[in-house]
């Protein structure tokens, strides 16, 4: 059986807001970078699925607790793990600690393998019979990615999708739709120190050129919000103040 | 006399684009990331500064060359170091170089000390003599920033200062001006390994919520782009393609 990988990191002076603590789309964008380096180290990162069958994963679902945000120069610790491949999606977890061992945040992702050329998900029974010297079986550390109730917008903004978005498939890069939730959020709000549980659910992939409306809508401690291309559903979210 | 400080880094999946190679915006921010962990470990960082004398390092102008843009998990080191303090500005240099010792790129950046109380320039003269210790007498690897001309704008675009765009200081981020400047051009040129110089010159701090123009025009292989806030100049950039 596996063992969770392990990335040792520093929240750096790029990664932190006026209050000197590190912003929480910069934790997920250390999160979801472990994920690709680790799959990448394992001999299954995008490169190698692509090199060899033309497939990629695809990030379909993610939820990310976050219980406070270390200072500058914290030094702190990520573990990750795929606890089990399911027909569509493999779940991946995260947990955050610092340096005395406390756990400060923990995520779960469940990823799709698409075929490139058919457009189509791959199922996955064969290959997480393939990895399954890679699965490490420990429960994942949170509630999985929630069912997420569609927006009704109260407010809304829109959004060009330019090349500093885009990641290495010309989609707009997943840690880009967490700025644009923070981005939308009153500014103590998104600066606080409240703990929060973010979910995403991606529904359609944005390109390079496309405009997107944001929308979002307030329910006392929850917040909504949409992403739409074009009429279509794009993306759905909330964030949970806890 | 100081030895230069190093910085081994690696291209990581987050800094490529569609290319799978390094974007010139992420470069850019692992230069200046060099220099605040720099300045933080030699105890003159914003951090220190800012409990000691209420001041800040503030970045005037800054000069970028970049002959190739590498690949994904390629290593690499940015070595650093202040060359001269001036009244008013003290000049920190930078080199890129892959594992095998071949340079590809550099940076001459030239910053000033603002009182955060008198909102003025501080005189450098005895804080370059504090600093002497600091000092490596080794001249700027490239062209110290150019003057830029006013841009005559063709073409323009909006931006609003949002949470993701503020630094520590609540003002618009470095690297997102270089993210705007990049996502005015033509994708395939952002993305083309074409060796460039940037250069850019700070004129005015632009703040959260602040509602900027970004107006750019085309002279053959230069483009000159300009940053105004309520019609006042906050920014000129140049970027030449070689």
């Amino acid at each position: 059986m596996a063992e969770k990988s392990l990335f040792d990191l520093r929240i750096e002076p790029q990664e932190v807001d006026f209050t000197m603590c590190v912003t929480v789309p910069a934790l997920g964008s250390a999160v979801l970078n472990a994920a690709g380096v680790d799959a990448h180290g394992r001999g299954f990162g995008v490169d190698a699925l692509f090199r060899e069958r033309r497939c990629s994963w695809v990030l379909s679902r993610m939820a990310f607790e976050v219980d406070r945000r270390p200072e500058q120069y914290t030094d702190y610790r990520i573990a990750t793990w795929i606890s089990d491949y399911g027909r569509v999606l493999s779940t991946r977890n995260f947990t955050l600690t610092d340096a005395a061992g406390s756990e400060f945040g923990r995520a779960v992702t469940q990823w799709a393998m698409l075929d490139l050329e058919r457009r189509s998900a791959v199922d996955l029974s064969e290959v997480g019979r393939a990895h399954d010297d890679a699965v490490v079986r420990e429960p994942s550390p949170a509630e999985r990615p929630r069912k997420i109730p569609a927006v009704e917008a109260a407010e809304r903004t829109e959004h060009r999708v330019a090349y500093s978005d885009i990641d290495f498939n010309r989609h707009m890069n997943t840690m880009r739709y967490i700025d644009l939730i923070f981005d939308a959020l009153p500014l103590e709000l998104a600066a606080s120190q409240r703990p929060l549980r973010l979910d995403i659910h991606f529904l359609r992939e944005c390109r390079y050129g496309d405009l997107l409306t944001l929308g979002w809508e307030r329910r006392g401690d929850l917040w909504l919000f949409g992403v739409s291309r074009e009429g279509e559903e794009a993306l759905r979210a909330s964030v949970e103040w806890r």
